[in-house]
């Protein structure tokens, strides 16, 4: 009785708000899903996500594959229903969309901030090679923490996420070291979060397929300290809208990410122990990067890199893109991994930058994937490019 | 051109559903707040939040005070808009009811989650002594690491939240520590997200005000590994039905905590050089933990603690309460420090508790505060606790 009373004034006042009395999503033992609302007053409910069929979004610039939509119905009880097909294994996002209005499923906690929207997800397990390494397993964990270094080259401090490998803290050996870029409007969170960088590094490593490794995950918007609300911009509304994006600023300046990670951690400290990759914008930046200090990294991953000409770019560490990959393919680096999705925007711009790698001979190693610039691929690229680093 | 494509088809395709429009809370110069929503088929939209003055929510056991709601009216364009009073400095949290259907606040992916709710926040500043304690300001920043350790006394390998000092990775200095406890509903992301405790210290130890110090956050449900979302479970609803809560196993087991701590940083592994205080539950676990490890802790807090008499509280670590308290305190610990709310329905249990020490000649300190059972109140807590200690 005393305990049923303090656990319900505890509750009452703690979390101001009381928790919904429904199961949403409900994962079905047949991999189907069930979606339910409480909306008594509500005369339409959709569920719209990443699940669905994709539907066109038409941009004055074309037109892309979006997440589709379907409509839950109104069962007996006045819970708003719907059941998905029976899904692969995945990690999905969805929205709630009532009477027009987009909203998070207010039964499920687990949502993720994508850039400027906050969508929720689930899990469907059961394909040992990705989604399985997308989950929290009964595995040694390795550490995650917001790190923050000084960055002379951008006159500010700045926060990472850094994983080191279980063991690390007590083991006395020194670790290889994988930098992971994120992509336009993502963050120093993107990779261990919609990435599930920590979770695929925890169980490829459990599984003796990938070298322990530390991977250092950096915030690639010079002008920013931090993630949204993580700086001292307060709670900020993210925008992609910043300054110093894609200027030569953040690549130019990585060298000191570098130095303060070697100077922090337990680092094998050469090219034969570092990896750099990233998605998208973070792709473009490792290709920059990469070749800008080419006795910097042995292992190189484009992952749907925005690598298409930009006649903005004309900073220092754009000049010359022909000599200086011809001094870094010299130097022959054990691994240069470009992948990207065949409905992807950026396919072409791909092709085209292998073209002119294939025309010079320089040597590397090509993974097309179906589907388009999505976190679905991203997430299949990290799990395929791990296991090949440091071996 | 070519910059703009790629921005808005990568927009289009990663983050899944575009930005919202409006700007929703802002922060006016006069601190008031505005909140704006875009929901043109919804005829009733409120927003509740601890910001407004409370009401009463009526439970089989009494009264207490909950958030109280405002109506926002659509302006001319056919946006719902709220404007509030001028509010005072504090971290604070709200939701939007629209038709009568509790939600998040699209324009604010500022979110954070308590048990099985999640809620917008936003910050008004301007209180040097707490608010502004609360803000990420330009000082240095420890880190916050997500850490797993092995736990023999409760079978299982389980997370803690580990704040080190700006400096910790390269001082070479030993540093105290201090183990901080969330309430029931809560887990080891408590006191770093709703507790504001990293910005807390970082701010604290910047003005000279905290001595720099080790904070560690465990998680005090012993039937769990790791928060919602982050442990083997995966993406399972969380509950405040756990097993194993406040049964003694918790506390029976902090010791592995304080081994793995002490064996894993460079800590002072004395007594005089380690503090523990926690919240509501763990406030009852502190309490408990350190009278019966009188060695372990020289200072003790119990922020707003679960310290009523328990007919099911039979584990051996409840038993001899009388004695085990002699025992603490014929060693004199150097700071035990009772707080509470003037409000907050643990108020008797807490003059009950002091009228015990009050009997026996127990030294403590008291700090009553107005307002309940809340976490304006441990923050407060917090920012005034931290400086008294390792002094």
């Amino acid at each position: 009785m005393a305990a049923a009373v303090m656990s319900l004034g505890a509750m009452a006042q703690q979390a101001l708000w009381g928790a919904p009395q429904i199961v949403s999503p409900e994962v079905n033992p047949d991999k189907t899903v069930t979606f339910r609302l409480v909306a008594p007053n509500a005369s339409e409910v959709k569920v719209t996500g990443d699940f669905l069929p994709t539907e066109k979004i038409k941009t004055p610039f074309g037109e892309f594959d979006g997440p589709g939509s379907a409509s839950l119905t109104k069962n007996d009880k006045g819970v708003w229903e719907f059941t998905s097909d029976v899904l692969a294994p995945e990690l999905y996002s969805y929205s709630f969309i009532v009477d027009g209005f987009k909203t998070a499923d207010p039964s499920n906690v687990f949502q993720i901030r994508d850039t400027a929207s906050i969508t929720n997800v689930f899990l469907i397990d059961g394909d040992p090679n990705y989604a399985d390494l997308y989950k929290i397993n009964d595995v040694p964990h390795g550490t995650v923490a917001k790190v923050w270094y000084n960055s002379p080259g951008l006159g500010m401090d700045r926060r990472l996420t850094v994983y080191t490998p279980a063991g690390y803290e007590t083991s006395g050996k020194d670790y290889p070291v994988f930098y992971l870029l994120h992509g336009m409007g993502g963050d120093e969170n993107a990779w261990s979060e919609l990435g599930r960088a920590a979770q695929i590094l925890d169980n490829l490593i459990a599984q003796g397929k990938a070298e322990p490794m530390i991977v250092v995950m950096t915030n690639g918007n010079a002008a920013l300290q931090a993630a949204p609300g993580e700086s001292s911009l307060g709670f900020k509304a993210p925008t992609t809208q910043l300054p110093k994006t894609m200027d030569g600023s953040f690549e130019a300046a990585f060298p000191d990410v570098v130095k303060f990670v070697d100077s922090t951690y337990r680092t094998k400290k050469d090219k034969a122990h570092r990896a750099i990759a990233g998605l998208s914008m973070g792709g473009f930046h490792s290709m920059h990067i990469s070749k800008q200090y080419p006795d910097m990294f042995d292992y190189v991953g484009l992952f749907s890199a925005a690598i298409m000409p930009r006649e903005d770019a004309t900073a220092d560490v754009y000049n010359d893109l022909e000599g200086k990959l011809a001094t870094q393919f010299a130097k022959a680096p054990k691994l240069y991994w470009i992948a990207i999705g065949d409905k992807d925007f950026l396919y072409q711009a791909n092709t085209e930058y292998r073209k002119l790698l294939d025309d010079k001979g320089y040597k590397y190693t090509y993974r097309e994937s179906p589907d388009g610039h999505i976190w679905k691929n991203w997430r299949i690229y990290l799990s395929e490019f791990v296991p090949m680093l440091f071996k």
